[in-house]
């Protein structure tokens, strides 16, 4: 028998996700967020949920790109801390002692430091209540050639993701393989 | 130097969510899916992706709710399955033998066996280009009594929930505790 918890967030697991995006004055700045997730695969999109009041929500309207920065798990302090304060207030680049990259094919930056890069157009922005919904399409992935598999595709063992678990509100790294999608259930049926 | 990997749906990690609706014969369903999140707080929603082509994209057109079904890691071949075969043409809770159970609050089914239940109410579609965006509005969250923490939330340790990777098509479970979000940063700055 299932305990009903009432009306909360509480789908598991979610990203954690530090976006990239410029303001009015070219100073870049990083928001980290844990609503978002693939959308579509043709074309390639990401979404990401902002509310109104955050500073890169007006970024991303005005500039119309950003980018989905993917902190290793050695990077948790700092990935919080982008969820923490404002980029009205600081600097988080600089306080963070990280490197902004003005990408070549949108207007945002991405953090040199950062094993994954997702570069992103804005597609369309959905306003779903609070937040608003910021569909990107993708125009690039850029990695660190050092978290590539043999046939040159992200491992997530080597990007070391982390994962975030709403209302508990914990950060957990990517644990033990479980075998291949698309695969280990066809031996069933 | 960052290598650039072209337009890829490369975003890690992703989450693994068994989507549960009913058919136009009242014949429950399941589909896997990875292209999905949470996207607003007030009210609460997730949002989920599926092509026209599948059996659930009408389902959940036409009964206007569905269910995320977080499947824990023991249940990995019958999610995997789920993403596999169509529920055009078999009755997937039957060749698995999970339980469908009726959702009181929204016209869609639930699987019994799976640790945590999100119950919807589609709130909205968003056409992004092959796939549907179905925004879901939670009515209620429903846990196993067993996965719960001592402050009676789902704790992820205890769900067990799996990660997709996208490209390298990969499952992962959940791996060692990091820290607590909107607290391990506050040190810095």
């Amino acid at each position: 028998m299932k305990k009903s918890l009432g009306i909360q967030t509480l789908a598991q697991p979610a990203p954690v996700w530090v976006v990239g995006s410029y303001d009015a004055q070219g100073k870049p700045n990083l928001a980290t967020v844990a609503w978002g997730g693939i959308c579509c695969s043709k074309p390639p999109c990401v979404t990401i949920s902002l509310r109104p009041a955050t500073y890169s929500h007006g970024n991303i309207l005005a500039r119309k790109a950003f980018t989905v920065n993917v902190a290793s798990v050695t990077y948790a302090r700092q990935a919080d801390y982008c969820g923490i304060v404002s980029g009205r207030d600081v600097d988080k680049f600089a306080v963070l002692g990280l490197t902004a990259i003005k990408s070549g094919l949108v207007d945002a930056p991405y953090v040199d430091e950062f094993p994954l890069i997702v570069e992103c157009r804005l597609q369309q922005t959905v306003e779903v209540g609070g937040h608003t919904q910021f569909i990107g399409e993708i125009v690039d992935v850029k990695a660190d050639p050092a978290v590539l598999s043999d046939k040159g595709l992200p491992d997530i063992e080597k990007v070391r993701p982390m994962i975030f678990t709403p209302m508990t509100r914990t950060y957990h790294g990517v644990g033990e393989y479980l075998g291949q999608a698309f695969s280990i259930g066809k031996e069933i049926g």
